[in-house]
């Protein structure tokens, strides 16, 4: 794989590229994919986007290369591609949706979707103004709250840590919450990168 | 206390009603409290509904009766009659929020809120038309899933569940969605009557 081969990663709202060297972000709602010229690998999980890509020549969709039989049919491609990235461990993708994704000995042994930090908070606000708070990252897990920040901040990271924590696995931690929730999940290894890992190694499968 | 007296417990979206024989569910959106002339005893978690009855003089509210040195000052006051209902156990009331509640040897020790059923749908719904499912109370809670609907229906209840069994307490089940629910904790104890019960019991005391 030559070195300056330019991948991009393209989720809800976001186009992750990544050039080997260092990687850039540009909203879905402003970045316009035809002002690139080079050739550029990608996945996407967003339908809007595919669209435009697919009349592109340059943008060369890598979802072609998946070994569908490893996966399910439904499957978003991020989440494919990140399983690709390790060989054991379950992958926790914090954007849009929180992905989480148990792979044992390069097998993808399954995996659920959680919504996103953002969606979680809009869904109690939605609930009652009373239910509009900040999400509180030093919350002490250990105790059960009595305080209605900690109360909603429990509820969101407390259910996902007791069912993270129960599969004894090292943790990868990757997407845009990635830092943020290294914070509930201290032992986790946080990488910004891992798609972009599974993308190249997929690449290397197939040459 | 007297049989036919009137209970209500009043939610983001619905007064229910109880009597002491049967009980009875009116929106919030369309009952007019004003069309009630006897004397009735209630709860809200409703701003707006809070407005209208304080201005009712018929419309006693219990929330006056609330020993509030056992709980915090923004708990909601259903949350604390649902405790006041059980010596010992941990309460689920699932509504247009699930709130879970612990109680040890008749003493409050903390809880949280979760989104309710409808308003984690929504919110996967809100992040990708391609999260857009029902959820499956079948699911298999010892298997990471495989197809989408599962991987969204296990994010909502099997995450839960790992904080709920954490706990190694007798589960009561109320509210709305109870039922329900109860296919996911099938050794809860049901009883869409508890909060009744609290607020029956927190009448008594205050004889």
């Amino acid at each position: 794989m030559e070195d300056h081969l330019t991948l991009c990663d393209i989720g809800n709202t976001t186009y992750h590229f990544y050039d080997g060297k260092s990687d850039l972000k540009a909203s879905v709602d402003s970045f316009d994919p035809a002002s690139r010229k080079d050739d550029i690998y990608y996945i996407s999980v967003n339908p809007k986007v595919d669209a435009i890509l697919s009349k592109l020549a340059n943008w060369h969709d890598l979802s072609n290369d998946i070994e569908w039989e490893n996966y399910y049919e439904t499957m978003g491609v991020d989440r494919i591609v990140a399983c690709e990235a390790i060989d054991d461990g379950l992958i926790i993708d914090a954007g849009s949706a929180i992905t989480v994704d148990l792979v044992i000995l390069g097998h993808f042994e399954g995996g659920f979707i959680y919504p996103g930090l953002d969606a979680m908070q809009e869904s109690y606000r939605n609930i009652s103004s009373r239910l509009d708070y900040s999400l509180n990252f030093e919350l002490d897990l250990d105790k059960m709250p009595k305080n209605s920040q900690d109360a909603i901040s429990y509820g969101v990271f407390r259910t996902l840590y007791s069912e993270v924590m129960r599969h004894n696995k090292k943790i990868y931690l990757t997407g845009g919450n990635a830092k943020a929730l290294s914070k509930i999940f201290p032992d986790a290894e946080v990488d910004e990168l891992l798609l972009f890992k599974g993308m190249k190694k997929m690449m290397e499968k197939r040459c």
